[in-house]
């Protein structure tokens, strides 16, 4: 691989930019990687740890002179940040963004940029439930796929591509919209889902937190790991895609309540059938190396 | 370890059975393993494994003789598979299963159970996404919890456990009814709305199947796991528990309207403290050694 970009900025220092600075580091894909934080402590832990070639106070001081700045933080920071940084950004720069939506994104970060420097938001969907500048590292994005939106120029567009597919993924190009929706079917709705049962389980009296905890292999553990993820990240995602989310949040419960009904009336066979042709997604996404086969995706917990 | 039962008689040659042949045989806990199962098929692939002793064509031909009889078929079976073998059960065997749903087991074998006979009813907490008799490993039961309903007769309670012990298992005796609530919890609610998820994805037609397959590492894929599993199985879980389960629903919709109201009000300071409190009990989990603490469960997908 060699240098696509000569100097990147990294604003914000939790998993995803961890990641990519291991991944940019590992692929020599830039020459000089800047970060910063808004917190001290995330910055002494990116300091010490070393993914970075420099990491400096502010985002202001972040973005002077670079190539590529990635917004890497919670969707709700980005409007502020996006106004911080417009007037030290050089000129013929590409900012991206690394959010889990995208309308929400573009609409705050957008008005800030300059003409002369072409704004490609993105969306790498990759994560674990980990967080903090500790989480990262250069695998992360190895065949997962990254959504990117168009942006006025297909150079600074090409040129990400690139990146990210140096960083291991695949890319596609979607309109923003339709990311938004696709997105609150395969994550946001899922993981509000998985926050839900979790919070039930937690709040039930007659089944002790114990007996939640020891018997969790059952099934409950599974939607446990998805609730582990950041609050601060979540919190946003639902407030910035809320249409989208509670439009497969009303298909579900509809969906819910009609699977409720059949076990209510003893309905067998509507059950039997709803059951097998879930199965057959699965099989989908295994042959499409998005998941393992291995039983229990592989876990080791003996 | 030594010897435990003499003559085991396995009813069903699927995920459990053929992981508890696998297990006892590993420890050495039972002399001679006899299993049978309602179809052709499956008969003949246990015989090509070779994890039973023997294969026999019927029910009532596995237990004669038998000191434990396993029922390890779906809930919805048990009572016409319990009143096959009735007549031709050892005094003193035990009779055990390994049924997902305790009270409506109960109902459906204890009447067949000649005196002098003990029923202990079983549940191991553990299982893939896999089935069929092929799945079975002998690893399935360390390090998990498997309950126990107490019999009439307290050493043949007793031998049971060690049984379960010498797979690998922690066992706790436990209230038939009291287990089906914990498990609705735990199991059965998790399923149908994992379940549910994926049903919903897989009818959107707005997102194409192969968006919800490619794009399904952001949080999906984790449910659609679980909504693989054997729809058999499931469907007589839900038919067998349904109060305990649709009480779980019930509360898990009341929240799921919470948090939908939360997002369409823009309440983030509910969604942060909900987000928040579900992430210590994950914390628990792997404290517990009943999940890994590896980030996305450890799994491969690259």
């Amino acid at each position: 691989m060699s240098v696509i970009y000569n100097r990147v900025a990294l604003i914000g220092l939790g998993l995803i930019a961890g990641s990519m600075a291991h991944a940019m580091r590992r692929a020599g894909l830039a020459e000089h990687i800047v970060g910063t934080s808004r917190t001290a402590q995330s910055r002494a832990t990116a300091r010490e740890i070393g993914f970075c070639d420099e990491i400096v106070a502010t985002a202001a001081a972040a973005v002077r002179d670079a190539d590529l700045v990635v917004l890497a933080i919670p969707v709700g920071a980005m409007a502020d940040v996006a106004a911080e940084i417009a007037p030290h950004l050089k000129a013929g720069a590409t900012v991206t963004d690394v959010g889990s939506v995208k309308r929400a994104v573009i609409d705050a970060v957008q008005p800030h940029i300059p003409s002369g420097v072409h704004f490609v938001p993105g969306h790498p969907l990759a994560g674990t439930e980990h967080s903090g500048p500790r989480s990262g590292f250069a695998e992360l994005f190895e065949n997962r796929w990254c959504l990117l939106i168009q942006s006025d120029d297909a150079d600074a567009d090409a040129k990400l591509k690139s990146l990210w597919e140096g960083m291991g993924a695949h890319v596609e190009f979607m309109d923003a919209d339709h990311h938004d929706l696709v997105l609150a079917v395969t994550s946001h709705a899922p993981h509000l889902i998985a926050y839900t049962m979790v919070g039930v389980a937690d709040e039930l009296r007659r089944v002790t937190d114990s007996e939640v905890i020891k018997y969790s292999a059952a099934g409950f553990r599974d939607f446990t790991r998805i609730a582990a993820s950041d609050p601060t990240m979540w919190r946003d995602v639902f407030l910035n895609n809320k249409e989208a989310t509670l439009e497969i949040l009303g298909r579900f419960t509809e969906e819910l309540f009609a699977l409720q009904r059949a076990i209510r009336r003893g309905d067998g066979d509507y059950l039997h059938d709803y059951f097998t042709r879930t199965r057959a997604i699965r099989s989908g996404i295994i042959e499409a190396g998005q998941d393992t086969v291995e039983p229990d995706f592989g876990r080791s917990t003996r």
